[in-house]
């Protein structure tokens, strides 16, 4: 996808431009359909062998836009040839007028393995993603785990990037930045299925850890559960591959509390808009039977989401204004590597 | 852009698919046109209403592909509502076929703000940018300050993402990662326009610190920089906007030396390809340069690349094998909150 940004609105010589491809077209022995736009500028496309196809545009507000499609297997040299000589043509010909070029890089899609993993506030992000390592889908969510070059194997739920192996700065400090003495203490840790959390606070000699969780990544995030999720019970910790909300109940209703609550459930919602309401009120209750299970002087520790999504974080500070109990909170922003963005954790 | 993938080549029904899509387009008065693809799958561009265009494939090997192109001035919600009504439709018709449905976000193309900047690696990252702070054409570069609400404002030069006001970890690892004792050193600094270094080496109270530098940017990155570039001269610093290289053999020339060498004008080229030589030579250059004024046993800092590039980062290193002393060397990979890659540190 090439697009220049001319500095005239509809430039006098397009009409020179658009010749002046057309015989590099005709070079490559592509077919030309003139579209009729109604006064939206100039629209051509393109048909070639192996099922190449092209777009060019020029619009009236003063862009040209040249996108060009082939398939995996085609010539890949040729392609970009044909694209260079294309770039320069119009460079040539709207020399005058020529503002910005830009050339994306190659979208690949369909490709079985995915690199395109949006971030948390919509924004498009291509990942170095090189193998697909483990699919699923469970009765809960479907869950990917795939290898980046750099970032080890990342952890996809629903479509979301959750951790990945590089991630140690998430887990640190949903732990509370290392500002926690854990030694003696009992530990709640709600989902975190990816063991990093577990792996951390059995460093520190806690009394005991209960892990409730639904799956786990025993296998495929080594390097960030180490070897703590092969056994479901250990010294100082017990896994409950059990659902959440039943098991918080019955702790509340025992009476059963803890030191720290750790909740790796889920992120906030992106929006507080009406579809995203069961995942709110999940959060709530979640929030609600944690707090139940706290120690008084308890601390509880969760994540927030992008920081960019100040809407969603400021309906959940509302959130904890209005629990059962007086809570007092501060947050952190760290930068988890795999994210691509900022991310508060609270 | 909308990609479905098959679980079969060219499906059986993909006739049934095209025609119930074309009730949708009817009804958007968007003009059908078919090509003729040579046996390449089943292709149909459609032009609508204010300039809308959408392109349909049918590839043959068991891929659908559906893009639509609007102006910004469009009634968006109406574009939205016209591509779920596509996803629906495709959905219901080729149900028992599909494998994967994927919808990217929007991209945006000749906006005033540009918000895709490719990673070092080439990968296509939309960044949170939603201003241009500055722009310049120097005589050495192209300069724009963008601000990113997650980042602050981030430099980019030559369409390279520099620094942000959010980066202080690769200040702060291209300083040795707080290892170095700079209090009564004699230090020199290579480009660092930003002012990073500068700032937070001051807070070390070293004997002298001299910096040579082509521009900066005391203005727009003052997260970065502080106040440290409103005069060129402080009690501890030197400021010499000059050109490095005459200036470092006029130094080697006159036998002065420093303690450390902090290199921070130009990150390992991205290829060890033919076009990038006289970057590479540059680097050499400088290189040579800089040992020369370096004491026996001072530290030479200097950034390297994205990780993924390993045979630019092999050279490199080669290279310092043939420098005309010998030296130690060591890395350091550390993530850069805006770079949005990891990145090692020399």
């Amino acid at each position: 996808m090439l697009s220049i940004c001319l500095s005239s609105l509809l430039p006098a010589d397009h009409a020179a431009a658009v010749r002046g491809l057309q015989s590099i077209f005709q070079e490559q022995e592509m077919t030309e359909t003139v579209h009729d736009t109604e006064g939206h500028g100039y629209l051509a496309t393109f048909v070639g062998k192996n099922g190449r196809f092209a777009v060019l545009r020029v619009h009236s507000h003063g862009l040209v836009t040249f996108d060009l499609q082939c398939s995996e297997g085609d010539d890949l040299a040729q392609v970009d040839n044909l694209l260079n000589a294309l770039e320069k043509k119009l460079k040539t010909v709207l020399h005058g007028d020529i503002q910005r070029v830009k050339r994306l890089p190659v979208l690949r899609r369909g490709a079985e393995v995915d690199r395109y993993w949006p971030t948390a506030d919509g924004r498009l992000v291509e990942y170095d993603i090189d193998e697909v390592v483990y699919e699923k889908d469970s009765p809960y969510q479907n869950i990917k785990i795939m290898h980046s070059r750099q970032f080890g194997n990342i952890l996809i739920l629903n479509g979301d990037v959750n951790l990945a192996e590089s991630d140690l700065p998430y887990t640190h400090a949903i732990m509370g930045s290392g500002r926690e003495r854990y030694a003696g203490k009992e530990v709640l840790i709600l989902g975190g299925g990816d063991g990093g959390i577990l792996c951390e606070v059995v460093k520190l000699k806690p009394k005991m850890i209960t892990m409730l969780v639904i799956d786990g990544c025993r296998k495929h995030m080594r390097k960030t559960c180490g070897n703590v999720l092969d056994n479901l019970k250990g010294d100082c910790y017990e896994v409950l591959v059990q659902d959440c909300i039943p098991v918080l109940k019955k702790f509340g209703d025992e009476g059963r509390t803890f030191d720290y609550v750790i909740n790796d459930l889920t992120a906030v919602p992106i929006s507080t808009a009406p579809e995203e309401e069961s995942t709110w009120e999940f959060l709530r209750h979640i929030l609600d039977l944690s707090i139940k299970v706290l120690r008084p002087n308890g601390k509880y520790f969760t994540q927030g989401n992008c920081v960019n999504l100040t809407e969603a974080l400021n309906e959940y500070e509302k959130l904890l204004g209005r629990l059962s109990c007086k809570v007092d909170f501060s947050k952190e922003v760290v930068c988890v590597p795999s994210y691509m963005e900022l991310y508060p954790l609270k």
